[in-house]
């Protein structure tokens, strides 16, 4: 019934198409048929903002993503891919991506490396995309076996790190507001580089002592005035810098961490899992995003690989549902910092899963990702 | 019954005694008991070498090991510490740290992180002891979700390497007759190192045209010497150097490896997750051993770093039983090379589990590490 009531577009795989594989009939998606072969299905959604999101390159009030379903055997796995403008991927990029996916060709979901090694292999770009299918196998795997996947991967709940609630830039007078609104949080992170950096941070401290990240989000260009700023931010209760410089400006990111107070955090100049080596000693640390690491599989081995070079490790996360952010906290007690209010910016979740209890990610028994659909 | 049967060692941790724990009397081991808290059990074992086994060092007909049991709500994980003398760990040492380490402290064994970081935190030394533990763990944690580790990993178990078996250094007779016994094997592992090198190369040549590993362990002093020799087994059809060079040499280490025209990998001289970054451009790559590691947990890692620094991986073992190379095999798809062949060995195995079929290491369906008691 779900998947007619709410218009899902049955996924027939580009490579089934003209081969004996049976077309499947849309009277057979009226209940999960028991199969023994992975099928991906999508739709398209518009989440809505709370607030219009104010970053320095642009605003906005809605953000698109696409929600998959990956269907074994009865079990339904739930993934999700979001696209905020600035990575370059669309509802068509996606479900176009998804179109040519041909899972079909699986049938067994514990084959994870090799399945997500195809879906890899199938365009350079749709990190997005691919996170969606990421998300939904981990979802499914976990069913499967009945556990969370924070217990398959030995990890304690009780170690998920609190959250930050993220100020984007505005007027003084509308920061105060959100400031007050973000009350029940233990740490902000709060948006700069448009040229009112100190205006920013004075409004929100006028109204709240908590320790703060800054995410500058490419916003400097002078690496002097930039280290100036780090200071004057450190006296100001700031834990952190997020992506101080423009991503191209590797040697000035160097100099710049090498002689901040606080740590730096890589986010739009950092991608996938084979960039992190080079960033050893460009930043302190990495951001990881699900929707940027192609999902769970890679973020994991982000994870590992950061900490074997001593850098620090935040789990970040676009505005999404929480599908998306529930998966991102399943691996959150391994991280230092943790910014995953995506779904707590928008108006029409379409999930419930891991809660923010007094700013801490709290994590439940659920299995998979450990969501339900509202 | 068996713990009886087997005179195993009951723990009593050293943290329990004289606390409120309850001591649970000798009488309740005669069947599991249902607890929900973790119990460790232990008991020495030698196993027994086929052929006297000689490598740069010193010579020896028998393994000390220790054999463990993790049990938890009826279910029994299975583990093992295999102590060959160069890591200098005995009966004794493996039993004293065992018998320290208080598991009953946890009562959940997902979380992994939390008891073998408790356990790693011990002592400082005693890998081999540690990774018993570490296997039982594991064992135990995929018998609770009825599903191999290589499945929990996303592995796919048709992507095993081949193994090599080992030819210890001997008499040319000795060295063909130990050869034509191997001929089921893709690939032999030959050591080398103690002046007899053309020798013993040779002397498998004229048996068989199969690729070979060689293990020097740390035998060969002079680099221009081992790059001439190097150049040399190329031509014989070697297909990469272990341990060439003492492991105090890194600088001649590095320069070996820049100048060699196979790939060198590093054993002896490593040992922890944390050695391996430096090791970049000294070694080509790392032989990975479950009883320098401490186990699965930062095996798994270790290759997940070594391929983000571009460096080769290995599965190596030591004589040991089925337990650890079973435990091994379950992360084998991942690696390049594996020498899996502790348990050819040996005359009186403890357990059945992974097989070599044509040369290549065979997983089964069965949930853990994939082994089932003698």
């Amino acid at each position: 019934m779900y998947l007619n009531r709410r218009n899902f577009i049955k996924t027939i795989s580009a490579a089934s198409l003209g081969t004996l594989i049976p077309n499947i009939a849309v009277a057979s998606f009226m209940k999960p048929i028991k199969s023994k072969k992975l099928k991906l299905s999508f739709r398209t959604y518009d989440l809505q903002l709370k607030h219009t999101f104010t970053v320095a390159e642009y605003s906005r009030d809605t953000t698109p993503v696409v929600l998959t379903e990956l269907e074994y055997d009865g079990i339904i796995g739930y993934g999700e891919a979001s696209m905020p403008p600035y990575l370059g991927e669309s509802h068509k990029s996606v479900t176009s991506f998804l179109s040519k996916v041909n899972l079909a060709q699986f049938n067994d979901p514990f084959r994870i490396d090799d399945i997500l090694t195809y879906v890899d292999s199938v365009d350079k770009k749709n990190r997005a995309a691919k996170a969606s299918i990421d998300i939904a196998l981990h979802d499914l795997m976990g069913k499967i076996v009945n556990q969370p996947l924070y217990k398959l991967w030995g990890l304690n709940p009780e170690e998920t790190p609190v959250t930050s609630f993220t100020i984007g830039i505005d007027k003084p007078d509308v920061v105060r507001m959100k400031t007050k609104e973000a009350k029940g949080f233990k740490v902000l992170k709060v948006k700069l580089g448009r040229g009112n950096d100190k205006e920013m941070i004075n409004s929100v401290r006028e109204i709240t002592d908590v320790p703060l990240y800054v995410d500058v989000n490419q916003g400097w260009q002078n690496k002097e005035e930039a280290l100036e700023m780090i200071h004057w931010l450190k006296e100001k209760g700031v834990i952190f810098v997020e992506q101080p410089l423009p991503k191209e400006n590797i040697d000035d990111m160097a100099w710049l961490t090498q002689n901040s107070p606080l740590p730096t955090m890589a986010d739009e100049a950092f991608q996938r899992l084979s960039d992190i080596v080079a960033f050893k000693d460009v930043y302190s640390g990495i951001n990881i995003k699900l929707m940027k690491s192609t999902g769970l599989r890679e973020a994991h081995k982000m994870i590992t690989v950061a900490r074997a070079l001593d850098m620090k490790v935040m789990m970040g996360c676009m505005t999404e549902t929480s599908c998306a952010v529930s998966a991102a906290a399943q691996l959150s007690p391994l991280v230092d910092w943790a910014d995953l209010d995506g779904n707590l910016l928008i108006s029409n979740d379409v999930y419930e899963g891991v809660k923010v209890i007094n700013g801490k990610i709290t994590l439940n028994n659920l299995p998979g990702i450990g969501i339900r659909k509202l």
